[in-house]
C-alpha cells in the first residue's frame, strides 16, 4: 500500500485544468448545425502520470479533462447544439474505463480526486440535459465496460449495437474488487431503476450484458443491429433534436484561455487570487470593476470577458489546482474585495436576462462550480472583512463554508479616532448581501437551496433573510438573520487566528468525513448519493488490502497472479 | 495497524446477544406504573474483552446489548410503560461514550459491528417512540460526551442540567481524529437540525456546550437547574405520559430466553436452525406447526412462544450471531420448510389483530429484524425450493436477499417418474406467496417496502403483485411478477452451486460496498443516511493512520503523546 507520488509525463509538475479542443489528445469535437459528435479516441501515449498506456480507449484523469472541457465548450461556444452523439473512434471499444494501471499506481489522494473529478463530470452531462435541454446520446459498438458504462449510464439515451459481442458490464467487482465509483452503482439503481437482484447479478458478472436482456434489464436504452446503426443513429438525433428547446440561432462566445500568472506561494488570475500560507489557502475574488452591460448584445459581446462568467471559469480553475495540486492545504479561505452594489448589479442583469441562453449558461455554470466547492475536501471558511463583496452569488460562497466570521464596527474608542472596522484603513464596514439567486438558482446538490439547507430546522428564517434582499446588512444585522457563524470586533476577531490555527491541527481525514456530513442535511438526491452512499464505500474500499495490498486485486490485475484476499466480512 | 483479535473476558469464545435483567451488569430498569427508569451504572470490571476497564459509564457492545434487551422488554414486558428515563446513575457523568481503549484494541471488523450494532439500538429507541409512542427523555446531569451525547440524540426529548459544568460534546474529532459515528452527526443534521455552521462548531469543541447555548443551538431541548430537577424532569414525564396513546391496562408478556443448542457447525433454535458449511450459511426457518391462535387473548397467553415473535427473536439471535462471531462467512442463505398457507394464517390473525398491542409489537419487531437482515453485510441469497413456506412474512426474507432462485418444475421425463420440483422426493413444487403485510407493514430503512424498492422503475408491478396476494405462486407465475431472481429448472439448478462458489471468491469487501449501494435505491432518510453518509465515512476513517495508526490519535489518546498526522487532505 505504498503511497508513492507517481511522475506526470513530459517533466509537467502540476496537473492542468485548462485546454481547447486545438490541444485534445484523445478527443474529436465535430458540430454539424444541431448535432455534436463527441469522439473518444485516446492516445495510447498521452497519458497523465508516467508508467502506463491508455490502451483501449481506457482513460486517466487527463482524458477526463478534455471530456469536460468539451462539454462546456459546446454549452458555451456551440448554443445551437440541442444534440450530443458520444461514440468511440475505435473498432470493437466504446471505452474500457478508468485504466487500472493508472489506478493500481494511484496515491490514495489521487484516486479519491480522479473519481470526484469523472463524477462532476458526469454530473456535468446530466446538468447539460436538465439545465439547457442539451441532450446526449450514447451509441456503444462493441464494449462498454466499467467506466465506459458509468460514462454511457450519464447519457439520456443509450444505444447499443446488436451484434453478439458489443455489451455493456461493469466488471470492476469481479476483475478489480473495488466498486463501479464513478456513479455506476448509484445510476444503476436510481436512474435507469434496474431490479436490484438483477442489478446484482449485472455487477458480479464480467463479461456484462448484451443484445436484448440489456434492454429488459433497463441497461440501455434500444439495441440496434449493426447494419442499421447509423440510420438508427441519425433518427434518434434528429427526434431528439426535435424535442430540445435549445435556441436555434443562436451564436456562441469563445471560451478564451484563463489568464492566469503563478506567483511564489498561489496565483494571479483576472478576479481573484490565492496564496498559500501555513497550509491555509485564501482566495481573494474581486467584484466587478465596471456595471454590467446595457443589453443582452452587449453581454454576448464582452464573451468570456463578462465579469460573472470570467470569474466562475478563474474559480473553478484555482477550486481544481488546489484540489489536486495541493493536498496539504487544510482549508480553503474565502474573501472578497470590491462593492457589493455591482455584484448585485451583475446579478439583476442576469436575473432581468434570464431567457437569454448565456444567462442561463452562466447561471448554469455557478451552480456547478458552488457544487464544487461543496464537495471539496478542505475546511471551507468565509472572511467577511471591511471592502468586502459578499453580495448575491458571492455571497452563496459564505453559505457554502463550513464557517463564516465576520467583523463588526468596535465601539468607537477615543484613542483610535473611530474604529469603525478593522482598526483606520477607511475602509467601510464589512456587509453582506442577499439577491433573488440566493434563494433557489444555486441548489447543492441535495436539491435544495444553501440557505434552505441552512435553515432546515427553520424554514422560516428563509423568509426572514428573503425579505432583506438587496439591503447591505451589517455584521450585527447579519448574524441576527442567521447568515453568518460569529460576528466579532476587533478585539475578538483574533479568535479567527486561533480557530484556523486548531482546524490545521486536527486529522485531514476526520475532517473530510465530518465535513461531507454536516454539509449535506436533509434529504439526499442521485447525485448526492453518489457522493456520499457510492464514493464513501468505495474509498474505504480503496484503503483495504483486498484491493490495494500487494496481493490485492487492483495490484495484480493483468499480472496472471491471481488476487489473495483476507475472506472477513466486516 | 495490526488486526489481531482481542481476547473475550472471562474465558467466553463468542459473544452473546441473549441476557435479560437479571444479568445485567451495567444498567438497572426500574418500572414504576406508566414511567421506566433505566439507569446507566456501567461496572468498569465488565467489560466484554480483556484489556480494558469501562470507566466513567463508558461502554462497549456488552453495555450495549444490555441496552437494547431492555429497550425491547419494556416494549413486550411493560407495555403499560409510556415514558422512558434514561439516566445515569453515576456522579457528575451521564455517559463518556465509546470506551476509547476497547476502540483502539478492536479490530476493524469489531469496530465496524459494534458500531453498525450501537446504531440499531438508537434506532429501535427511535422506533418505540415512532411505532409504539413509547417515548424516551434523556435526563442529562453531568457530562454526555461523543456516545454518550449519540444516545442522548435517539431520545424524543433531551434535558440538560443548567450547573456551569454540565455539558453536551462530540469531542471525536479533536481528540480521536474519528467521528461521532453511531448516528450523531447525522442526528446533529437531521433530526436536531442544527445549522450547519454550528454543528461544524459544536464537534470541534472539545469542551462542548452547555446551559443556554446548548438550548439556542438546537442541542438539548431544555436546561434546567440543579436543584429543580427532579421536579421538572417529574413534570416533563408526566406530561409526556399524558400524550402517550399505549394501552393503559395491558399487561405483559415474559420474554423467556430463547432455545438455542449450538450443533457442530450451527445452531438449533425452535424455529430455525443454521448451519455454515464452505463460507456459506445456511438458516433454514420452520414455518408454524399449528394454526394461529382463536384469539388476542390467547395469543398473549401463548407469549413468547407465539410462532411470529419465537421466529423473529430466533431469526434476529441468528443473524447477530453470525455478524460478529462468524467473519468467515461470506453468504447468508435462506430456505424454509413449512406451509405457507399457515404462514399466511399468522399474517392474517395479526393483520385481524392489529390494535392490540402485542401484534404491533410483534410486527415492529419483524420490521426491525428485517431490517437487520438489510444492513448484514453478507451477501443474502433465498432459495425458494420444493416444501419451503416463503409466504407473507416470510417471503419479505426472499426480497430482502440480493438474489433469489426458484426451483421449477421440469417436464415430466419418464425416466424419473414424474419430475415435480426436485426429484421425485414427493414435496410439493416450489411455492411464494404474498400477503398484506408485504405491502407497507415493513419498511426498510429507505421508508419504501421492499416491494416498492424492488420495482423502482414500474410501479404499476407492485400493484400487480398486490393482486396476487394469497395466491401460491408457481415459480413461473413469481418469475413473471419479478418476485424472485431467477427460475430453474432442476437440470439448471446446478447454476446456484456455481454462482454460490463464484460469490465466495470474490473481495468480501468490494462485496460488502456493492450490496450496500444496490439494496438501497431510492430515497434515503435520516436512518438510511446513519447507515450510508456517516458509517462509510466512519469505515473509512477506520481504516487511515491518522486514526488507526501506531501513531494516531485512537492508538495514542491517553499516552501523553500527541499524535502524528499525515496532513494530507484526501
Amino acid at each position: 500500500m505504498a503511497d508513492t507520488e507517481r511522475k506526470l509525463s513530459n517533466g509537467r509538475t502540476r496537473i492542468e485544468f485548462a485546454t481547447d479542443p486545438s490541444r485534445y489528445r484523445h478527443w474529436k469535437l465535430k458540430v454539424d448545425g444541431d448535432i455534436a459528435t463527441l469522439l473518444m479516441d485516446v492516445d495510447e501515449k498521452g497519458a497523465l502520470f508516467e508508467g502506463y498506456e491508455l490502451k483501449l480507449n481506457s482513460y486517466d484523469l487527463g482524458v477526463d479533462i478534455e471530456l469536460a472541457d468539451a462539454i462546456e465548450r459546446i454549452r458555451f461556444e456551440h448554443p445551437q447544439v440541442k444534440v450530443i452523439l458520444l461514440r468511440s473512434a475505435k473498432p470493437r471499444v466504446f471505452c474500457a474505463g478508468a485504466n487500472i494501471r493508472m489506478l493500481a499506481g494511484a496515491t490514495h489522494a489521487h484516486k479519491v480526486n480522479f473519481c470526484k473529478f469523472t463524477n462532476e463530470t458526469r454530473n456535468g452531462i446530466e446538468d447539460a440535459s436538465a439545465a439547457s435541454d442539451l441532450k446526449t446520446i450514447c451509441v456503444i459498438n462493441g464494449t462498454a465496460a466499467g467506466g465506459g458504462y458509468e460514462l454511457a449510464l450519464a447519457a439520456d439515451h443509450i444505444m447499443l449495437v446488436d451484434d453478439g459481442s458489443s455489451a455493456v458490464s461493469l466488471p470492476e467487482l469481479p476483475l478489480l474488487a473495488v466498486l463501479p465509483g464513478t456513479g455506476g452503482l448509484t445510476r444503476v439503481t436510481d436512474k435507469r431503476k434496474v431490479r436490484r437482484d438483477l442489478a446484482d447479478a449485472f455487477c458480479t458478472t464480467e463479461e456484462g450484458v448484451k443484445g436484448k436482456r440489456a434492454v429488459e434489464w433497463r441497461l440501455v436504452d434500444e439495441v440496434v443491429p449493426g447494419s442499421k446503426l447509423e440510420e438508427a443513429v441519425g433518427n434518434r438525433a434528429q427526434e431528439f433534436a426535435a424535442r430540445s428547446k435549445r435556441p436555434a440561432g443562436a451564436k456562441g462566445i469563445r471560451l478564451e484561455p484563463l489568464k492566469r500568472e503563478r506567483t511564489a506561494n498561489g496565483a494571479d488570475y483576472s478576479t481573484l487570487s490565492f496564496e498559500i500560507v501555513d497550509r491555509l489557502a485564501t482566495v481573494t475574488l474581486r467584484g466587478p470593476d465596471a456595471p454590467p452591460p446595457a443589453s443582452a448584445d452587449a453581454m454576448v459581446g464582452e464573451g468570456a470577458q463578462f465579469w460573472s462568467l470570467r470569474l466562475a471559469r478563474e474559480l473553478d480553475d484555482a477550486i481544481l489546482d488546489l484540489r489536486v495540486n495541493e493536498f496539504d492545504v487544510a482549508a480553503i479561505i474565502f474573501k472578497s474585495a470590491g462593492d457589493g452594489e455591482q455584484v448585485l448589479a451583475y446579478d439583476r442583469f442576469l436575473d432581468a436576462n434570464q431567457d437569454h441562453w448565456l444567462a442561463r449558461e452562466i447561471r448554469a455554470l455557478w451552480k456547478r462550480v458552488l457544487k464544487r466547492v461543496d464537495v471539496t475536501s478542505r475546511s471551507l471558511v468565509a472572511l467577511v472583512e471591511p471592502g468586502s463583496c459578499f453580495a448575491g452569488t458571492l455571497a452563496e460562497l459564505v453559505f457554502a463554508t463550513d464557517r463564516s466570521y465576520m467583523l463588526a464596527p468596535s465601539l468607537p474608542s477615543p484613542a483610535s479616532g473611530g474604529g469603525l472596522g478593522r482598526g483606520s484603513d477607511n475602509k467601510p464596514p464589512a456587509t453582506l448581501a442577499l439577491a433573488d439567486v440566493n434563494f433557489g438558482a444555486y441548489p447543492m446538490s441535495n436539491g435544495l437551496s444553501r440557505l434552505a439547507s441552512r435553515f432546515l430546522a427553520t424554514p422560516s428564517d428563509v423568509d426572514k433573510a428573503k425579505a432583506e434582499r438587496g439591503t447591505m446588512l451589517d455584521a450585527e444585522a447579519a448574524a441576527a438573520l442567521g447568515l453568518v457563524t460569529f460576528a466579532l470586533d476587533d478585539i475578538d476577531w483574533d479568535e479567527v487566528r486561533v480557530f484556523l490555527e486548531e482546524r490545521t491541527s486536527f486529522s485531514p481525514d476526520a475532517l473530510t468525513g465530518l465535513e461531507a456530513n454536516l454539509r449535506f442535511g436533509g434529504p439526499e438526491t442521485m447525485e448526492s448519493k453518489i457522493f456520499a452512499r457510492l464514493t464513501a464505500w468505495q474509498n474505504w474500499i480503496f484503503q483495504r488490502p483486498n484491493a490495494v495490498g500487494e496481493e490485492g486485486a487492483l495490484k495484480r490485475y493483468g499480472t496472471g497472479q491471481k488476487p489473495v484476499f483476507d475472506t472477513k466480512r466486516v
